[in-house]
């Protein structure tokens, strides 16, 4: 059995999977060679060099397995014409953007910023009003897998936490719940709005002018999902009418963040450039699905993890 | 029953213990009028504003309650001698100090600075750089009260963690212990050493050149116990021959740190102002403790809580 490699895993982890599996042969192509491609059973790729005409071609094609979380620019529809399987990595931006998000809380709640800026300045002052985490409240856009590890996180440090989907369905690490139609109500008990929502078109535009009235003004919005779940406009004029007290943002409506764009210079905004997921582990945490899969790929047991429904997407 | 506070809660803080304990006459003054404690049953103090000539005025004291951790200020053999009982607030300070010490491990590991100087200039850049906490060793000099939450929340995150006190006895949070006498040969494996040390004999320069020289050259060290645990020109020389990678003091040998201390300019040293204790929650967690010590104290119930042994001083 032939499986093809689109990205190049560093030599000792192609040595562990060649050793693991002897009876599997292994190409690593960057770019991939399509030939190579013409004669493989399994294809692992990031999802971005792979189109139709590919297909065609590939006939012998039974598995694809896609090292990242958005299939955006997979041929879905002819893959599943070719009744192709597709898995993914779900779930392994949770301890990365967990960690991402928890560090800039903290970070705003412990002064760090003024800290730092008394350091540069050497001044010693113990003026630098740090609060805390401990008894706050915590409203989580989307309590799924990178929710629920913030929740169990924030819970950790006494954090109650409120989470928000469509339907308001209890979600792990979340002591309460609300649904998108309601979340006007909570907002006013959250110290922390936190947006993990991934862009579909329930969530394009989900927040509004009005809903930044509803918060708290000492509130902190965090999106950490993606950048069309509110309008940029809305935004600024939330944060330059106070309506909250500060913003922290990873993603955008359009990034790069442009070099003229006002939230660079705001005191009450950070721009973090789209890391928060950014990890030493992600090659070796996708391997391990892989792993995972592929052994129960040769057993020809079925129950593959991350496996797409290709009619939803995801 | 007369009982005087020498510091003033806020007026919402004074009336609900009047209200709570309506049979007891409370006297708040600052500074303390020496009339008022000649007559004052109970004594609530900041540990800083009595001396051996109070005491002998003061007949009726019979129970000092310390509104902070250090004793060192008072007149403890002239306390003992009276019999007087000394109580203090043990305990208050695990949940801002481990929330701070979280803070900055966190924003360090996720290239917060890096990030804010990159705003700074307005650069967008994916070069940060991050790692992650998941996974990691720390080891905590001091699992006590403050080291068992620090080490509470670090487990929550994923990292081992190894305990070091004098006996190497089991303690909460910890996954392993260590003593003092074995420490170099647990340092090897920490990717954090956290001091929360007190200042005494045993402490009092404990880790020496010898001990940095076992340390990770990719270890952060955090000092947010007592800054005589390590003379300053050791750890002035670790960081500058990068045994260590990174410094994390909230306390120093002299302080405030003076303005020319070299400190204040490397890049691998934060400066705390000795703020990791700062809670806005301080005087609301005094006053509970104060509140259950004082209604046993009503109901004559022996087991008050954080009752000092003035021989040992602790």
């Amino acid at each position: 059995m032939n499986i093809l490699f689109s990205f190049l895993p560093k030599p000792e982890q192609q040595a562990n999977l060649i050793e693991r599996f002897p009876h599997v042969k292994f190409y690593f192509q960057k770019p991939f060679d399509e030939e190579t491609l013409r004669n493989a059973e399994v294809f692992v790729t990031y999802g971005e060099d792979i189109n139709a005409s590919h297909l065609e071609a590939a006939d012998r094609l039974k598995w694809i397995m896609v090292a990242s979380a958005g299939l955006e620019k997979m041929p879905l529809k002819e893959i599943a014409s070719r009744n192709i399987l597709v898995t993914n990595v779900r779930g392994i931006h949770k301890i990365p953007m967990a960690e991402s998000i928890l560090a800039h809380i903290l970070s705003i709640k412990k002064s760090l910023p003024i800290i730092a800026q008394n350091q540069r300045n050497s001044i010693w002052s113990k003026k630098v009003y740090s609060s805390e985490l401990y008894g706050s409240t915590a409203l989580i856009l989307g309590p799924g897998a990178i929710g629920g590890e913030v929740g169990r996180i924030l819970q950790a440090f006494g954090v109650h936490t409120i989470g928000c989907n469509r339907s308001g369905e209890p979600s792990d690490f979340m002591d309460d719940m609300t649904s998108f139609s309601e979340l006007k109500r909570a907002l006013p008990k959250a110290d922390f709005v936190i947006s993990i929502l991934p862009s579909t078109v329930e969530t394009k535009n989900l927040l509004t002018n009005e809903h930044f009235h509803c918060m708290k003004p000492t509130a902190i919005f965090m999106n950490f999902g993606r950048g069309d779940v509110v309008k940029e406009e809305v935004l600024l004029q939330a944060l330059q009418n106070n309506y909250i007290a500060y913003a922290v943002l990873d993603v955008f409506e359009s990034e790069p963040l442009k070099e003229d764009h006002p939230f660079w210079k705001m005191e009450n905004v950070v721009v973090s450039p789209h890391v928060s997921s950014h990890s030493s582990q992600y090659i070796v945490r996708a391997l391990d699905i892989f792993t995972e899969n592929l052994t129960k790929w040769l057993d020809e047991d079925p129950s593959l993890i991350n496996v797409i429904d290709l009619e939803r997407g995801y």
